[in-house]
């Protein structure tokens, strides 16, 4: 069995925790597994290095960061190839370049264009234990370049696509992908399987352990993903494809987005046209609508409702000042989005009702709803939020 | 003018430094030349890396401890053009590779090949000032390489000869060569001029300056080498061809080397063939022999004394055992070497007199002597050392 497996920043956070990986590493190949190591700078090493930066500009050369934060990498690479030598385990260290990792040319937030794999696979094809910089490739011309945010995780999906691997190992701190945020509901449980469909919806859940970037690349090169611990031995989740998941759960996840802000636009009817001039100045303003529902008031005029993240709150205010809607608009922060995360719900009916009769039980009010295939999702009132969680969670019953 | 610049560890020590470094750089841009600046890392940092791999393992794999090294001069580049870059002057950040520094395959201590220098010329070729992280190149295979102590020198060297560059200056934190120790000779002079074969007999006094290797090489590609100080703005000493020394002083430099130590041998006549016995067995061993003096003692039986590095000394007792001679040896670690260093000495007679005529009136024993075209040494017991150095100092009136 071919293995890639990326530990992050904290798994390689300190010699001890090196020498930890190392054995793990070590007890993989014993097992007679060929492996991939993608690594992570050790942790506070690339916050460092932004700050060193930092004291030199504000806004710093693209290229001249690439060469610098790239240097992270290549450290824990070279530290955790010596170290599994050491134990008598052949290894190599390769850093991005050397991997074959070819990125277009959009220094500091590059996309994986091809990988040549022929390093790798003589390196295997030795028995060696391959250990590969995460977060880092070069572009056509040969300058370093790195992939930005989680971009070690992207690293070791991209390599477990290109050698065709039979899993990919996510190791971070934390055991794996939870029905609901464990600070909210204790009774949360990690989920033993999951759609890549599924994740993407449940990305906050998931925030710390896999971003929404490297699930739809393990999506799009159908790689198998595990998301585990790399501080004890709990099986992880599993992120495969939907059809790979022998019994569907109705409801796989509660997930609550506080991060999100309401705007009303009342009696928009005077004014033809305002909801496509809205949306169309929004656009042009990189403003994100989430979600946008429309309703008719009792006095023939219309309400336009839409969230947005609380960041352009700002920006959208200006947007709406700028087309003179600013009279008929109210805003409002103090709302959360809860959202029931299933692929279930596919060939389920009932799914959207049930939360909605667990949330009137509760006495909250939804103020909008939006569904999808695989998602309902509710605004409400921000003071209910960490209730509504832990009513839905128990109304379908994640807890067993 | 073409002009290539090197600055150490500690001048690029701190965020501050490198900015006062960015400074420097920046005016002598002003002034019209064009600049190729070489970094080394941030002083501590390779200790750090290093030390970080010595916890897990004393004899790491040199193939990655390269690719680990090698990260600090990345770094200190990626930070100095950046820098540059904010204070307005357009800079590019070049890796070893980028630079197109080729080497053999020895990591850890590669020597540099060739150097590759489209890329530099062409950003030199667009105003750009280029600055290239020392101490590195890859092999002809692609690998990283190291080039071992001294190795930002060598790669400010061999690109200032590849591209026959006008000056290559080397900024350490100290003025320059003196004529001896400043500790052991308050009056000891910075020299202005020196050659440099007298660079290379007056090793220890630059030691910290700049290393044999880095003279050799400037040496062979015919390098102008100044070496300067990156806190001040003082006249460094320049390192020359002797040719292109106008006025020769007859004497240089005084240089005290305190890790000698003699060994000799006491009538070895009674065993024909032991003296090249010996020096075979020392050569098996690695072991260097530095000054040699046979002589016949009154009883007609042969005496032989030789100098080592102190750190050579057990392993010469060993050899000694092993050739069954440990008998008649004695070892004494209680001597120093003074040398009297001068290019003025080929053409003057009469400069080895001085030397021990300066010795006898201070009632100095001199124990041994050697001298090539250039130097003087005395071996004489180590309790008079900085009282030879200080009378020699002023014999040849160097504090003038």
């Amino acid at each position: 069995m071919l293995v890639v497996q990326k530990y992050g920043g904290t798994s390689v956070g300190s010699v001890e925790r090196i020498k930890e990986v190392a054995k793990r590493v070590a007890k993989r190949k014993e097992s007679g597994d060929d492996i991939v190591v993608v690594v992570s700078a050790m942790s506070g090493e690339t916050n460092k290095l932004l700050k060193l930066a930092g004291e030199f500009s504000q806004n710093p050369k693209k290229r001249e960061m690439d060469l610098l934060l790239s240097s992270g990498e290549r450290v824990t690479s070279a530290l955790l190839a010596i170290a599994l030598t050491e134990m008598g385990y052949e290894s190599t260290a390769l850093s991005g370049r050397q991997a074959g990792i070819v990125t277009n040319k959009k220094h500091t937030q590059a996309r994986i264009e091809h990988i040549n794999i022929k390093s790798m696979e003589r390196e295997l094809g030795d028995g060696k234990i391959v250990v590969v910089a995460g977060f880092q490739g070069i572009t056509e011309v040969g300058e370093v370049s790195t992939l930005g945010r989680g971009g070690s995780d992207l690293s070791a999906v991209a390599i477990a696509g290109a050698l065709n691997a039979d899993i990919c190992e996510i190791y971070t701190d934390v055991d794996g992908i939870y029905t609901t945020d464990p600070r909210i509901e204790p009774k949360a449980k990690k989920l033993d399987r999951i759609s890549y469909d599924e994740m993407l919806e449940l990305a906050s859940l998931g925030a710390k352990v896999l971003q929404t970037r490297s699930v739809e690349l393990a999506k799009k090169l159908s790689v198998n993903l595990v998301t585990r611990s790399s501080f004890n031995d709990n099986e992880g989740t599993y992120i495969l494809k939907e059809e790979d998941i022998m019994e569907k759960p109705l409801v796989s996840g509660i997930v609550i987005d506080k991060d999100q802000a309401r705007v009303t636009l009342r009696g928009v009817s005077d004014k033809p046209g305002i909801a496509a001039e809205i949306f169309r100045k929004l656009a042009s303003e990189g403003i994100n609508v989430d979600m946008i529902i429309q309703n008719v008031g009792v006095d023939g005029s219309t309400n336009l409702g839409f969230t947005i993240h609380q960041d352009e709150l700002d920006m959208t205010r200006d947007a709406m000042e700028a087309i003179g809607a600013s009279q008929s608009v109210e805003f409002d922060k103090n709302i959360v989005k809860v959202s029931v995360v299933g692929v279930g719900m596919k060939s389920h009916s009932g799914v959207a009702c049930t939360a909605f009769d667990t949330l009137a039980d509760e006495s909250i009010n939804i103020e909008m709803i939006s569904t999808s295939e695989i998602k309902v999702s509710m605004i409400i009132n921000e003071k209910y939020g960490e209730l509504a969680v832990r009513a839905l969670h128990d109304a379908y019953k994640l807890d067993r």
